[in-house]
């Protein structure tokens, strides 16, 4: 795609701190980093969200993650991928070094009526 | 491990609402959810943190949450992997409805000084 950030990495037109590169997946730094070591995994494959990338473009991504934890050698990290505001898929690998560094996260639990999410479950699977 | 409760889980021992399950992969909702549709999906390979876990023990994880987001019909979503304060690997899926429900997120970026990325580029490179 043209127009696509992540496409234009891939093929050179824009630079990026390249940490690892093969057929299917790019690794690169954030330059605007959560916590140092932050970087982006993409396939490149170019599509919107996650469903959108085939199975097999997607088959390196987690590997490349572990690599990424050796070599920054971060013990706490957080794998994050956000799907509806992003223009390409991207995995963001980011050290967590302590409380305030790193990704933060609000997570305002709802309570789970279990008659309802046994029918949700019910739903789903039969979807699945 | 007799004491992990995703072990227990997948065992049998403890009650899931179960979603889909293979030799390798188990998806159930989250009990507390975040959103409606709210789902873990984690590898029954026993692990603390996601470097822990083979590749080939990985490799539908992504694919699963494929299914789950056309089980949900969620067209925003996150998917979030944490490591450092969970006992066994999981992995969310979270449809994200609306502003309120669903994971919210802070993203404290940093400065990002180019000549340390640049060094720090070089030294994660070299490790991988």
């Amino acid at each position: 795609m043209a127009a696509c950030i992540f496409c234009r990495i891939i093929k050179g037109e824009i630079p990026a701190l390249k940490l690892f590169e093969s057929e299917k997946t790019l690794a690169f730094l954030d330059i605007g980093p959560l916590s140092k070591g932050h970087a982006l995994v993409i396939p490149k494959f170019h599509g919107a969200k996650l469903h959108d990338i085939p199975d097999d473009q997607l088959s390196e991504i987690l590997p490349t993650i572990k690599k990424l934890v050796a070599a920054t050698g971060a013990s706490d990290y957080n794998v994050l991928q956000n799907n509806g505001t992003i223009a390409h898929q991207q995995v963001h690998h980011i050290p967590k070094p302590n409380e305030t560094e790193g990704l933060g996260i609000s997570w305002p639990s709802q309570s789970g009526d279990m008659e309802q999410l046994k029918q949700l479950c019910e739903d789903i699977k039969s979807k699945m």
